[in-house]
C-alpha cells in the first residue's frame, strides 16, 4: 500500500496538485520566520503549569468541560484588562489556535455560495480557510504603502457584497495597523460579518477593535490568539470576542470536545502570568524599533511596524535573498510578495545576528 | 451587544434553527452516558506525563512540531502490536480526537457535491461532519437486529454512489461488530473511500479492519481514537491508519499546527502505558459480559456488545425511561432510538448500581 499514489486517490479537484500549507521547519541558529516569541516561560509559569497538570491528569479518562466555560472566565478577565472593553465569558469563544476560531466562523457565516473578502497581502490563511470550508475568496489589494486603501476597500464590499470581511490589524505581513475610523467605515459598508484578526493586538499601543462592539454587535468578531504574545504558540490557543450571539453560532459548527483538559488548563495557567508575559512584549517592542532604525540606516525600505516582526526590503529576488539570510544561519520568511522579506523580532542576540546577515545582503 | 438573538445574524440558512451537538454534561453519582474509560491513569502515568510536559513546557512560545512525527511514530509501533498489522508513521496521522480526522477526511474525500453514507444507528456526528463539511449524508437502515444488512448496503451503494462510507465497527451505539468479509463487500462495492471507524476497535476480540489495508489501499482508512479504550478522552487523540497517500491528501486540508506540544507530548505518555490501559480493557469486557446477562435476566432485550456499553430494552418510551435511570441518580444515553437506551460499562460499582436502577425501572 505504500507505493499508492495521492493521483490515485478520489481526492475533491479543487485540491488535486496543490501542496500542503507550512513555513519550512529548519534547524538553524536563529529561526525569525514565524513571529513567535523568543521569550520562554517563566519558571514559575512552568511550576505553575506542571501543578495544574498534575491536578487534572487523574480525570484525563474523562472527556474535557465541553464549553471551557473557566478558561472563558480568565480568557474574558483578561481582555477586559487589556482592551479596557468589559466582557464575560458569553462574549468569549475558545479553540485550538485562532486557525480552528477563523474555521468556525467561516463553516457557519461563510461556505458554499457565499464569499470572504481580505486586503492582500494579509495572513496567508485567510484565503487557505475560506477555501477549506468552501468559501470563495475575494483578494483586493493593499496600496502602494501596503496599507488598506479604504476608499477602494469601501467601493469593493458594494461591488462584492462579501459575506465575510477580514481586516488583520496589525496586519501580517505588513506590521501597519489600520485606524479605528477606517475599521468602523468598513463595517458600515459590509452587508455581513467583519472580523477583524487581532493576533498581533499586544504589540499595538493602539486601542483595540473591541472597543467597536457595542456599536456594531451584529457585525464584528474580534479574533485573538495567545500564539504571540503570550510565549503560548505551542499551547494552540485561539479565542475571539463578539456578542454572544456569536458564540451560540459557532456552538453549532464546532467539534464537540474540541480543546483538550490540557490545552485548557494551561492556557488558564498562562493567562494567570499575563502580567510577566506582556512584559515581554514591551521589551519586543523597544527592539523593533532598534532593528527597524538600524536597517533604515543600512538603506533599506521598512513598513512602519506595530506588530513582532518587520517587513522590509527591496529585494531584486527575495527568494534569492531569503537564501543569502539563511545562508548566514538566519531562517526568516519569503511571503510570496516580490521585493520583500518578512523577519520576526527575537532575543536581542538573534536580532543582531540578523542585522550583521542584513548588512551583508544589502553589501552583496 | 448581550441583547443580540442569534437570529439577527447572517448565518447560514442550514444552521437556523440548529442546536448543538452534546451530551448533558450533568453531576451525577454515576456517569455512564459517554463511553469513557471509567479507569483513571495510573500513578505512574500521571508521574510521566508530568515529567514531559516539564520538558516541553520551557518550549511553549514556539510552535509544535507540525507533522507530529514523533507521536505518530509511537501510535504506529501501538498499532502494529495491537492489530498485528505492520504499519509505520507514514500510514498513521493524528488529530484533536477522531472528530477532527473524520472532518479531515470528509474535506478532502466529501464536500460540496459529494456524499457520504452510513447505516443507522450509529455514531451520531457522522452525520454531523458531513453537514459540517457540506457533505450529503445518506443513512441506509441497519436490518431489524441492529445489524449491517450487507445485501441491502451493497445495493444503496450501487444506488447512490457515495463517495465516502462510514462502517463503524463496534457500532455505536449498539455494539455489534461487522464482520471483515462483510467490510471486504462494502469495499469492493464502494466507488470512493470507506472509513471503518474502530472507536472501540481494542473492547473487541475481532481482527481490526487494518488487516484489510493491504487488500484494499486507496479504499480503506481506518479511523482509532485514544479516547476509549485509552483512559484518554480528556486529551483528544484521534488517529487514521492508511496508505500514506491518505496521509497526503490530508495534510492539504488541515489547519497548520492542529496539535499542541502538550497534546502531542501526553498522547505519547499515554502510549508508552498502553500494556495496563489495556489490562482495565479487559476487566471492562468481563464487566460488560456480566451487565449483559444480568440485563437479560431482569428482562431487557440487549444486543451482543464487542465494545463498553450495551444497547438494551425495550422501553415503550425511552425518554422516560432514561429520566427514571436519572431520578435514580444514574446518567445514561438517550441516542434517540425508539425504544432503546445506552449504558456505559464502568467500574464494577457503577455497574452494581446502574443494575439495581434498571430492575427499579422494568418493575416500575
Amino acid at each position: 500500500m505504500n507505493d499508492l499514489k495521492l493521483e490515485q486517490l478520489p481526492l475533491r479537484d479543487e485540491l488535486r496538485g496543490k501542496s500542503a500549507y507550512g513555513a519550512p521547519q529548519l534547524e538553524v541558529p536563529v529561526a525569525l520566520n514565524t513571529n513567535e516569541n523568543p521569550y520562554p516561560p517563566s519558571q514559575e509559569l512552568i511550576d505553575d503549569l506542571v501543578e495544574a497538570v498534575t491536578k487534572v491528569a487523574s480525570a484525563l479518562n474523562r472527556y474535557p468541560e465541553r464549553d471551557a466555560v473557566e478558561l472563558r472566565d480568565a480568557l474574558a478577565e483578561y481582555v477586559s484588562g487589556q482592551t479596557g472593553v468589559a466582557v464575560t465569558r458569553d462574549n468569549v469563544w475558545a479553540a485550538n489556535g485562532s486557525n480552528e476560531i477563523l474555521q468556525q466562523l467561516l463553516q457557519a457565516f461563510g461556505g458554499p455560495g457565499r464569499s470572504a473578502m481580505g486586503f492582500v497581502p494579509s495572513y496567508s490563511m485567510h484565503p487557505i480557510l475560506s477555501s477549506g470550508t468552501q468559501t470563495e475568496f475575494i483578494a483586493v489589494e493593499r496600496g502602494a504603502d501596503f496599507r488598506i486603501d479604504v476608499d477602494r476597500a469601501v467601493e469593493a464590499i458594494g461591488e462584492h457584497r462579501p459575506d465575510v470581511v477580514f481586516v488583520t490589524s496589525p496586519n501580517n505581513p505588513t506590521g501597519d495597523v489600520t485606524a479605528l475610523e477606517d475599521i468602523a467605515r468598513i463595517i458600515e459598508a459590509a452587508p455581513g460579518i467583519v472580523i477583524v484578526d487581532e493576533a498581533y493586538g499586544e504589540f499595538s499601543p493602539s486601542a483595540s477593535a473591541c472597543t467597536l462592539l457595542e456599536t456594531y454587535p451584529a457585525k464584528l468578531v474580534v479574533s485573538r490568539t495567545m500564539s504571540k504574545a503570550f510565549d503560548f504558540a505551542g499551547g494552540r490557543l485561539g479565542y475571539f470576542v463578539a456578542a454572544p450571539a456569536f458564540i451560540e453560532a459557532v456552538m453549532l459548527v464546532r467539534l464537540p470536545y474540541h480543546l483538550s483538559v490540557l490545552s485548557q488548563a494551561a492556557a488558564i495557567v498562562a493567562l494567570r502570568h499575563a502580567g510577566e508575559t506582556l512584559g515581554n512584549v514591551d521589551k519586543l517592542a523597544s527592539e523593533r524599533e532598534r532593528v527597524q532604525a538600524e536597517l533604515v540606516a543600512m538603506g533599506y525600505d521598512v513598513v512602519p511596524s506595530e506588530s513582532n516582526f518587520l517587513f522590509f526590503g527591496h529585494f531584486d529576488d527575495s527568494h534569492t535573498a531569503w537564501q543569502q539570510f539563511l545562508d548566514r544561519g538566519v531562517l526568516i520568511r519569503d511571503v510570496g510578495v516580490s521585493g520583500r522579506l518578512r523577519v520576526t523580532i527575537g532575543l536581542d542576540s538573534e536580532n543582531d545576528a540578523f542585522l550583521a546577515a542584513a548588512k551583508e545582503v544589502i553589501n552583496g
